[in-house]
């Protein structure tokens, strides 16, 4: 097993799970002068451009002070992200501003990015922070309501919860695991095209899946590639993980060895699944293949591919 | 990494993914005299005395014709479990009755079980399915309302999304995975006694916690370990997974190797944390330790423990 640190892992910040619960010292570092605000409108985060002479980064997070988010009419609560060193980070969301950036007046250097796009660009640790950001902004944004009884429900714990003034229900921020696989036979392996965005733009991935509930991360292997593939599978083995924000994934990376070779496609959720002889996925990796596209190193499958095309 | 398979995992069932998709056979299949019920009543699940000269067993799953499920006034239409050959298995919350039992007249030899009690004595591939069914109930009765407009939903696809009338929003089950560790120096582990349920009964267990927003597994083992137990964990590989239907929790169990020995415990989440000698845990497992009490082997941190003591 490989410890990977994919794009959205990284995240440096000390999330303060403690303190979080103290009411009091989150709202004195709400208002601290020395704590930093990342703002998100509509779930794309502020951008700054990077000082390439100090940081060798062509991009960072757009950090802001207490004072010049007051200058906005906001109308959410922040969400406390944790701490660097002594001083908070928080995520704001101002969605509710028609025009964050004149009303900020911020210069040139500034400006809302794509999340996927930012995650492209930013260091590492950055990304890891943008990834909690958004996944806790989007989680807030849908979950206004409570579940149990359909009151308006509040956020609590700097935003690691919401409470129902009605029933009492604590609902946390949820994080969906997904399965993803590269599954071989022997010097092939099994790529698919989801039906979609892959099949527009004609890329070949690794299979993936949401685990179920009552089921196993094995469990789930091989029920995917049974439903999208047809495709039985033996030995699993677990590679590396990786959080993925759109809107909160947890994609957990596995390979495994196949029982049996004929392919019979879900037609609904694949246009294709192929097996892959692996010249040509490493060919596709480097980008030189005539026509296998895969997945950039932002995805964990291409790491996974990745590691299957070198263990040979 | 072993595919072991733990307690709530192993479920037989074809869950039926493209089948669920079909309104008009997944009516027919609720119908079909030949189409198997699971009743629960407010999460416990109907059990049934096993025959052992047929099939060894001490307790099975207490599984009921439609025309018996007809019988009582339920009010939720059943959720789709899957399909065993080309018969459907439906479980139904039967939490509306007041006394099932009594209504549907049964023999004794059926009774409604708390379901971790279930777990215990039934067969594995029963218990799978238990697993399942406790943990789509249990998200049913929590998700009644739309969580982004708070308007009552109905469920659809045989219970795997609901539907909101007035947004159109989908949502779909929740499974929160869950980081399960055992941390070693060496010849030692180290194992806490959560506050609450462990310290209750003087049992020490794997730490454990949720995986956030935007965090590998790998981070989730550490910053978990640095919080309830004040150590730094380098190397962490993963060794198996479980699905826990309490509600709805993937616990993914790892290894980790220690960086720092000190302990200081989180006083709100640990009543204690401790290293403990690779013989006093071997000890342990095998239930001959005087006073040190350690989980069975229906819990993965049971194996975790037992994984790292065989590794000598």
């Amino acid at each position: 097993m490989t410890d990977i640190v994919h794009t959205f892992a990284g995240n440096p910040l000390d999330r303060g799970d403690a303190l979080r619960r103290d009411p009091d010292w989150l709202a004195a570092a709400a208002r601290d002068p020395d704590s930093c605000y990342l703002p998100m409108w509509r779930l794309n985060v502020l951008l700054e451009d990077g000082d390439a002479y100090r940081d060798n980064d062509t991009h960072r997070l757009g950090w802001l002070s207490p004072a010049r988010i007051q200058e906005l009419d906001v109308r959410t609560p922040p969400v406390f992200l944790g701490l660097v060193g002594d001083r908070a980070r928080f995520a704001q969301d101002v969605s509710a501003v028609e025009e964050p950036l004149r009303d900020l007046d911020l210069p040139s250097r500034f400006r809302f990015e794509d999340s996927r796009a930012a995650g492209m660009v930013l260091p590492a640790t950055d990304a890891g922070i943008l990834a909690q950001s958004r996944s806790q902004l989007a989680w807030h944004e849908r979950h206004q309501f409570c579940s149990v009884c359909g009151t308006r429900s509040a956020p609590a714990r700097g935003g690691h919860v919401r409470v129902c003034p009605n029933c009492g229900a604590q609902h946390f921020p949820r994080t969906d695991p997904v399965a993803i696989m590269v599954i071989s036979d022997g010097d092939r392996c099994l790529l698919g095209q989801a039906a979609g965005r892959l099949a527009r733009i004609g890329m070949y991935s690794a299979l993936a899946g949401f685990i179920d509930q009552g089921e196993s991360i094995e469990e789930a292997v091989r029920r995917e590639v049974r439903e999208e593939a047809g495709v039985e599978v033996g030995d699993v083995r677990y590679h590396s993980s990786q959080p993925w924000p759109f809107p909160s994934s947890l994609m957990i990376g596995c390979h495994g060895d196949a029982l049996t070779t004929d392919i019979r496609i879900d037609p609904v959720e694949m246009a294709d699944v192929r097996w892959f002889p692996r010249d040509e996925a490493r060919l596709a990796l480097a980008g030189e293949h005539a026509t296998l596209k895969v997945p950039g190193p932002m995805a964990i499958a291409h790491h996974l591919i990745r590691a299957w095309v070198d263990e040979s």
